[in-house]
């Protein structure tokens, strides 16, 4: 990092040697499973940079905003709309949850057979190492998973500025209007967090950036389809993934500028393995940040990533906004049809995830999909039976894997998935 | 059993000598932990009859309903109102899931992790070793946590008369009219399977019979506020479990006449268990049959159970139906306010059940809690943390176990629960 940010940590509360101790982690991680990369896009340089500052630049960028008045808010899940935080003068981040952390304090709180991801935002909070969390003015929580749902009750009493979300689990009327009306509570909570009122234009404006941010993933995602693929996927993810948390129209750009530069590469047939290397798409939870585990087993091990169905991936960000809308109504009704379309596997049935991901298989010419399924995570490792069964019927070879933060079980899933590129490489 | 049922199993299409297997089992079981016990009241005899019946009379009394056009509705919880379906002329039955069953068959449909409940019901299905489900004309489902909202997916590609009811995650006027629309669309459905329509007079008749059943099991459990408790906690877990299927006329005399029985007890002092014996409630995961793993170790290690916070008990039966409405819609209303009160942990924040719990407590004399949470039940694992974080701190001991339906862990379980009693003892 190119500063001393001790004090501004410090000045968060946190726990400087426990946070210490992450960092060196987190950077070494990053060392051996990004830099260690070949033949990466120049552009990735920036986000090099960005991960190099997570904690740092952009926390004082953060801390700069907080300073002119400018809000915080901190997110867990994709349906909480970054257009709405944007209108109303405030920014989104997601608070990434990719590591595990205070294990034994976390364990106090919730019962061990808890997803990973759970644990982890509760050891970042209780283990006090996320500046983002520490920055928060409002953190938003989300009745998705029964995990997520009942934890942050616990949650509540931990942090003193939780707002908790309902959420539909059917895709009926019903559902599409307790959705619209929590965003229309969302919408005066935001108010009321920044003193800021959301007129048509500043809505118009936040659905502008956030659409910007996702078209630029699309192109991202196009580019991808091209054989040799021009960027790994261990990179896009890190680009799905900063889209979290940096500035919009930095990140916007920075993406970008990515995709000139691998249309120049695919011109030149130029890709960052070699040509008909069996080509992945990954499917499944999450991966938040510095949760690379899988990604690099399979990058390691002779296949390339093609492309993610998770939310950290396109399920998050494959549908723009409507920003047609002439007064606030219409244009909130735009966000919930947006949102209402994310096919998370807490809504029943849904049939629509698991049409995505053999429309992603086609379109990535993907030669098989890994289901990634974080341990005890109910929704995701249920629904991946059918979503199995399903490709296998239509000749799309598929492994489902379950898995947590740990690394104990690297070589066991290291076999496990030599052994399934080496059977789709057939 | 008194006759030979092999013919009306076979005409269900029921597989016989895995139905012989778990016939036996339920037999050897019963005789071990209920015909094993001391001091039962007479009236229990009924059940016991009801158990060796379970699968043979009460089934060729459903099969002579169907006969004379009448429905069977098939449910796995408590949220699927019975007034509803007499109104419409059908009879509900519940599908007690409390054994394990075709486990290997289940896990092709199944995460391992999943709760004993839901594999069980799948493994009776798979198994076809339950009359009840292939006598039912409809089997509802509903979203309530995520193991069973996503499970009934698959379900419904192994049943063919499967309905699935939405249910709300929060008790906010949205959740509500969530569930008065959900009770609307499940009369209606019942019309449609019936043929009948449901009058005031037959949802006012409805609701008669099911308060009366309820108000006879509230008469029980004051009963055990005794000391000496003049019930078993096995046989009141018993016959909170057979209200899921009796018939319901004859049920309410029958658990009356074992109160008229157990207040002649009660004034002559007179107890299954001594005087002063350790008091337990228990509070957590629904007990199907013949689920009685728990309950048998407990009083088999020097205590009694007093009270069942649990949906096959108080929290299932706890409140009555007003049935002064002069309308169906009021009526219907009158329903939607009765059910919307029961205090399920899928809800979230959900404070009633914990403050019921402590209520539960101090109306049963109970020295202490045994929270009894399903491995991988998230809602109820979850929930028992902070359970047991505001017990103590009001000075109830609390004991949370978690297990699932398998044997293995029963020496473990009883040391535990030894240990508990003997620090309740003090
Ligand atoms: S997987 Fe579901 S709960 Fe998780 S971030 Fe995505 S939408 Fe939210
Ligand atoms: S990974 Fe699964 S269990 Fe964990 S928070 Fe996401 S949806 Fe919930
Ligand atoms: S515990 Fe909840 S889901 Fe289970 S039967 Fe009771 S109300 Fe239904
Ligand atoms: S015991 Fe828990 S996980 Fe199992 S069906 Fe009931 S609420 Fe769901």
């Amino acid at each position: 990092m190119s500063e001393d940010y001790t004090p501004m940590w410090k000045s968060l509360g946190m726990d400087l040697d426990a946070h210490d101790a992450l960092l060196g982690v987190l950077g070494q991680g990053y060392q051996e499973i990004y830099l260690a990369q070949k033949n990466r896009p120049e552009g990735m340089g920036y986000f090099d940079f960005v991960m190099s500052e997570v904690h740092g630049l952009r926390i004082k960028e953060l801390l700069d905003e907080k300073k002119q008045n400018r809000k915080i808010i901190g997110s867990y899940c994709v349906f909480v709309p970054e257009e709405i935080a944007l209108a109303g003068g405030a920014t989104l981040v997601g608070l990434c949850s990719g590591a595990d952390f205070a294990v034994e304090e976390v364990e106090k709180h919730l019962p061990r057979n808890t997803c990973s991801l759970i644990k982890s935002s509760f050891g970042f909070k209780l283990g006090r190492v996320c500046p983002y969390l520490e920055s928060a003015d409002m953190i938003v929580g989300e009745n998705t998973c029964d995990g997520k749902k009942k934890a942050y009750e616990t949650f509540a009493g931990i942090v003193d500025n939780l707002y908790v979300m309902d959420l539909p689990q059917v895709k009926s009327s019903q559902g599409r209007s307790l959705l619209k009306a929590e965003y229309e509570r969302f919408k005066i909570a935001v108010e009321k967090l920044t003193g800021n009122k959301i007129t048509v234009e500043s809505l118009k404006e936040g659905i502008k950036v956030v659409n910007a941010k996702r078209a630029a993933l699309h192109r991202l995602a196009t580019l991808r389809k091209a054989d040799p693929a021009p960027i790994s996927g261990l990179d896009a993810l890190l680009a799905n993934q900063v889209f979290f948390y940096d500035n919009p129209a930095r990140f916007t750009e920075s993406v970008n500028k990515i995709c000139d530069e691998l249309e120049v590469r695919i011109k030149k047939n130029q890709g960052v393995f070699p040509s008909k290397t069996p080509r992945i798409l990954i499917s499944g939870c999450p991966m938040a940040v510095p949760n690379w585990k899988l990604p690099w087993i399979i990058e390691t091990s002779g296949a390339v990533i093609v492309g993610e169905e998770s939310c950290v991936g396109e399920r998050g960000t494959r549908n723009l906004t409507e920003d047609s809308g002439k007064n606030l109504d219409e244009l909130m009704e735009a966000i919930t049809d947006r949102y209402f379309k994310v096919d998370c596997a807490i809504f029943t049935p849904n049939q629509d995830r698991s049409d995505h991901i053999v429309e992603m298989v086609k379109a990535y010419g993907a030669d098989g999909v890994i289901h990634y399924g974080l341990q005890f995570c109910q929704p995701y490792i249920m629904e991946s039976i059918p979503v199995e069964n399903k490709l296998e019927k239509i000749g799309i070879p598929c492994m489902r894997i379950e898995t947590d933060y740990g690394m104990e079980d690297v070589g066991q899933l290291k076999t496990r998935v030599e052994a399934f590129i080496e059977q789709i490489s057939d």
